[in-house]
């Protein structure tokens, strides 16, 4: 168990948390469970398909981890029974039934990646067809009898569809109930998911007192902004981590493109990726925070790299990165150029080049960049007219040196 | 198998009908059954309560008989499956979850009283949990797929309930798929229900379409009217017969309850009781509508007796109402007097008596009423006040005579 105070031990499990259901309750359980010495069981559900992991996904494993490390029970439920159903009706592309050797083999693809956070030997994995296939149709009938209709279209997306005229198959709105009765059949004092989860958790909650069993803690993690989010009036803005965005850092990418597309993120960002996916306390962060943002960003870039590919490879990364950019090329002390965006939200690269000094004239911008000798962030710059968006650029033009440009 | 026409067979089902969805369907059907030799399986699912049936639940088992009398295959089902869940959310007092025994026990004083129409020997009877059991969770979703929550919605009960705010459990949308399901589970090429149940049924033509069957035939009867209900404007008019309102006939009454309530029934009453109650062919009732219609009312009376209570009992009925009502006291022919009802739809017994010069003013009237020398019905009248509603009296007045009125 953890040597911190309950006060810690709440503010380190509610760091980065957008709903908690509720505080009050959570420090209750925390406090039993030191005083029984049982761990407390903390859910989380995922569906057996076989995705690659990025950054994204594991904001809420990141939490999970962070239970263990806090010495709770981690269970990791995989909703293999409804995967083997599928969406019946066959309209949604991802709910196709799976068969056995399709739930093992995607299973085994999702949990060799999740363990690299999770500690193996620690984390319970379970599949609720365990329970759901004893239920029998009686049993779920009984099941579907603890929730009304008027709830179900509570729920944002059904709201939206039912409002919309778009059809909304029954059995949909048994799946949040099967969902929620794997907290009963788990007994969980905690379930974890991602803010879009919210009802489907709460339904647990209410499902459990319906069962006569204490009500578990929900808990939601926001969805991650992707490495080209920027800070905007002092909030991060961007879109979602996605693979299809391009804007990801994949779990199973090479040590070297991890650690680079981390230290391409703009200062902001970064402190929003130590708040969601680190495991350093908030004692440590704040120190990092009073020192040089590279030196925080080559941790940060470290501790996730280490955390997916181990520590050697993240060590050869480190150094491969610093050889390419920071101890041949780039000064330590950059010259920093605030630079406002014109009202498109952009700016022409001869006019930033300009502003901060690195070129005479538009003109003699636009030359140095046919010519090859403007790079920006490492990569020589092609198009002469590229237009910048809001962000934190390294650039080097010529022999005429180096500038930090912040565009806002 | 039946020496009728097709047409004929099918002017004979659809005598009383109410919905019939799809008669050209039906009658294909009936065309394939004759041509293949194959009997339609026509289905009759019930709730396994244990009722005392009365006239009002027969209209649908007489349908069910016709049925059978015309070689068709009948399936009677017990929905126990269902019963053994009962209604989880408690809210409801008629669907108390039933134990193995309770639902034998209903299904057996049920089926005894069944067996007075249907023939036994000819009646499949099955339990739809032989297959919902054999479901499971994973089939039931599966099913729960087949509908949406809109088209549930349309369904007149839930519209209202939902407009109302008022709570519809999820599993109440479940029964009516269940329902559905038993059709194909039965191949079902008929269903027969109460006019409540046409959302129900028709649920089962879409669902045997979804499995691959040809869809069954949906085929609704009216709720009978009581026996107090009377013609108003060309129309019977009277709240539909149950235990509670009184105004019902027993299929285990005694045999002379059931002859002597039937004989006191309006005409137009009776005829409508031809419709929906006999098996009688539609020649036989035209043949029946030429004589008078105390014949036709012997007729009726004599026949549902003798169908519930064996032609001895109905025939012993039949001697004593005779003995007791029309050989020793009512007259052969009786004057009959129309008269008008007042603005609030009764007449006072008095003015009854002085329109139809069974007294001389309203104050003989009321004093052969307290005299005890007005009989109404076989039955001396009690109370001078009494007014009369709508209906069709015997009345007997001391030594003055016999009269009957018809109030309108």
């Amino acid at each position: 168990m953890t040597k911190l105070s309950i006060d810690e031990e709440l503010q380190f499990i509610l760091r980065g948390v957008v709903d908690v259901h509720v505080e009050a309750e959570l420090r209750a359980k925390l406090e039993k469970s030191r005083a029984t010495g049982a761990p407390l069981r903390i859910k989380l559900g995922c569906d057996p398909s076989a995705p690659d992991l990025h950054l994204g996904h594991t904001v809420v494993l990141s939490k999970l981890r962070q239970f263990q490390e806090l010495g709770h029970h981690v269970i990791f439920l995989i909703g293999d029974f409804t995967a083997r159903i599928g969406d019946p009706t066959g309209k949604s592309e991802t709910r196709k039934p799976l068969d056995d050797d399709a739930v093992a083999s995607n299973a085994k693809t999702y949990t060799e990646q999740v363990f690299k956070l999770l500690d193996r030997e620690r984390t319970e994995v379970v599949y609720n067809s365990t329970w759901m296939s004893e239920l029998g149709a009686a049993g779920l009938i009984q099941l579907a009898a603890k929730s009304t209709v008027a709830r179900m279209l509570e729920r944002d997306d059904f709201k939206k569809r039912f409002h919309e005229e778009r059809a909304i198959s029954i059995h949909e709105f048994l799946y949040p109930l099967v969902q929620a009765y794997d907290s009963v059949a788990l007994r969980a004092d905690v379930e974890l998911g991602g803010t879009d989860q919210l009802f489907n958790l709460l339904m647990g909650r209410q499902l459990q007192r319906d069962y006569g069993q204490p009500s578990q803690i929900v808990l939601t993690m926001p969805l991650l902004e992707g490495i080209d989010a920027n800070l905007v009036n002092g909030k991060i803005v961007g879109a979602k981590m996605s693979k299809s965005l391009g804007n990801y850092v994949g779990i199973s990418d090479p040590p070297g493109e991890i650690y680079g597309k981390l230290m391409s993120v703009s200062d902001a960002l970064m402190w929003r990726y130590f708040e969601l996916l680190s495991s350093k306390s908030a004692e440590q962060i704040d120190a990092l925070r009073q020192g040089h943002p590279m030196d925080a960003k080559h941790a940060l870039a470290f501790e996730l790299c280490a955390c997916y590919q181990g520590e050697e490879a993240a060590r050869n990364a480190q150094e491969a990165w610093k050889a390419q950019f920071s101890r041949r090329e780039i000064p330590d002390e950059l010259a920093e150029h605030r630079l406002a965006l014109g009202d498109n939200g952009r700016l022409w690269i001869a006019h930033a080049l300009v502003r901060s000094g690195l070129a005479a004239s538009s003109s003699e911008a636009r030359r140095l960049v046919k010519s090859g000798a403007v790079k920006k962030d490492g990569e020589v710059v092609q198009n002469d007219s590229e237009e910048l968006e809001a962000g934190n650029y390294v650039f080097k033009v010529g022999k005429r040196g180096w500038g930090r440009l912040i565009l806002e």
